[in-house]
């Protein structure tokens, strides 16, 4: 199954349960928008485009649940769990983005309540499909530039699971191993949520691509020891310049490619690219819970009480950028001038 | 108590077992050289100068254990003990240096079985006390490097449990504290052992120094947004050129410091300086097991049988070193020429 489904029969949102990942692979069922909102929050479903699809499914609940007559009443309502959803992760842009879009959409189409129910749950399911085509089109720019007998390193999750489906920056290895390249993948474990050591290494285990998994602090000895001849994470915020943001730790790995002459490829859909913000200083980075860092999978590992600093993402200067690829194609710099022009395309 | 002591009335060696903080604090004693050689290949004691101090003692008690009634008999049946204690761990230097110097200072002393006993002993012993001394110079000479309301990095653990007592980075940044030095320390929580979230955060919990526990991923995004004045660390070996052997994770701190004009400094006694090698790539660098990377407490945290990369430590070129802190003085670039000068003082 993909990531995450929208049942329309039942009225239902579907989603792998990636908190439980790889020990179990469980199916959550989400019956109203909140459950959606609730399941981002605690990351049940995490990765900038798929939480932009689980958004506009929290819509296409929202539009069900909604017992409005008129089309100004249920666009009420849309605006206030639109609101709700937006509010669950401040980081990714994709979230506003698909809230943005669905909503815009079903009002622009002005239709009663009803056609606007169904044009709305139409909208959030032509997003979803639109999100697999769009990964499709990047793996194919992105496994371009990984050749034959190539080592990658890969931070964090940027794979299937953190779309709708075949993932942005493991979306291009995966294709590459496709495509009978042969290549082996560094997989940083990224703490504090460990996506990597939970979530890339059981992906790319299924797909049968040699990998090894390593503590974030080795990356920087494989490197060094000319291990590694490129590096490709996802984003969750690309800043008009060419700012990355993107899961804790991806600044270092950036900063220490940069020392080792080792190009650094950031994957994303346009929809991750943000024209409204000059730099990527200007984005906003969400600060999450102290037990993240002070317990592992329920255990302490820290003295009790212990003050700690919990930054989900940080900001890679467009300096430490080779390219970013997306589904229009790769966009070298200067960043400026070629997002101009792949996002007016 | 010190980290490590020799009980010469009971002839055993006790020392603070470091894997069960922070939860529990508990000695272990060890009966024999062979109790200490485990105690240093599973990490019960870990840290340069503190396994130096093992190595010593445990040679203590093979000279009791022996029955050897000739000088030379003794001699042999310590040769095999260093032999046993030096391959625990290869890449800190320390181990190989406190054995050396026992053994060579007994042979040296030239005495009878008994009095080589006594001596061996006694050599120990001293080794230990001098560690104190050591490290109670290196912490004024780098406290001096800190300011008033600076905040600093530490990585791992270079406190006094890495030592017989006081610490080597960590000292230092306790002394500033105890100075009076409004200072903060950020601790990397140091995957795979955790060594700044179990020890380190103990120890400043400890000395009431006000602290902030972070993912390693995280030390980036701090230094950016300009949180960070200063970095500490210890080490586990410097080579001839002012190349530092430390703990995984350490050379991408650098790096990332550098890029962000951070002075970076390493603190160790000279003891740890090993003239024998003129670069880092020399040092050889200790795989550790991969259950390190993959189990957390005893809980898995990856998919079953996956590959891992589990370096214990990396080299950090001299470049990236803003000076050397030891016993006799802050020693600053160019390397190869002052580590010769403090070395022959």
């Amino acid at each position: 199954m993909r990531t995450i489904e929208l049942d329309v029969k039942r009225g239902i949102v579907k989603m792998i349960d990636q908190r439980q990942l790889p020990h179990q692979f469980e199916i959550v069922e989400c019956r109203d928008w909140r459950a959606v909102a609730d399941a981002i929050k605690e990351m049940t479903i995490r990765g900038a485009p798929a939480i932009g699809a689980a958004a506009a499914f929290g819509l296409a609940l929202a539009a069900r649940e909604s017992r409005a007559t008129t089309r100004d009443d249920l666009l009420n309502d849309l605006d206030a769990a639109a609101r709700g959803l937006r509010a669950t992760r401040p980081t990714a842009v994709n979230l506003a983005w698909a809230l943005d879009r669905v909503v815009g959409a079903a009002r622009a189409a002005n239709l009663d309540a009803n056609g606007t129910r169904e044009f709305i749950v139409a909208e959030a399911q032509r997003l979803a499909d639109e999100d697999v085509e769009i990964n499709r089109a990047m793996a194919q720019h992105g496994a371009a530039l990984i050749e034959d007998g190539d080592s990658v390193l890969t931070h964090c999750n940027a794979g299937a699971l953190a779309t709708v489906d075949v993932g942005t920056a493991l979306g291009v290895i995966i294709e590459a191993h496709r495509q009978g390249k042969k290549i082996h993948v560094f997989v940083d474990e990224t703490r504090p949520r460990l996506q990597g050591a939970r979530l890339t290494a059981w992906e790319l285990t299924q797909a049968g691509v040699p990998m090894t998994l390593i503590a974030d602090n080795a990356a920087g000895f494989y490197m060094r020891r000319g291990k590694i001849q490129k590096c490709f994470v996802g984003s969750d915020r690309v800043a008009a310049n060419g700012d990355v943001a993107n899961k804790i730790g991806t600044y270092k790995n950036a900063v220490v490619a940069h020392a080792n002459g080792i190009p650094f490829y950031a994957v994303m859909p346009t929809s991750t690219i943000d024209m409204n913000l000059a730099n990527g200083d200007l984005i906003p980075i969400e600060e999450r819970d102290a037990r993240e860092v002070t317990h592992i999978e329920g255990m302490p590992i820290a003295p009790e009480g212990v003050r700690v600093g919990n930054p989900a993402f940080d900001v890679t200067p467009h300096q430490y950028i080779t390219a970013l690829v997306t589904e229009r194609g790769v966009v070298y710099p200067p960043f400026v001038e070629n997002l101009n022009k792949i996002m007016t395309l």
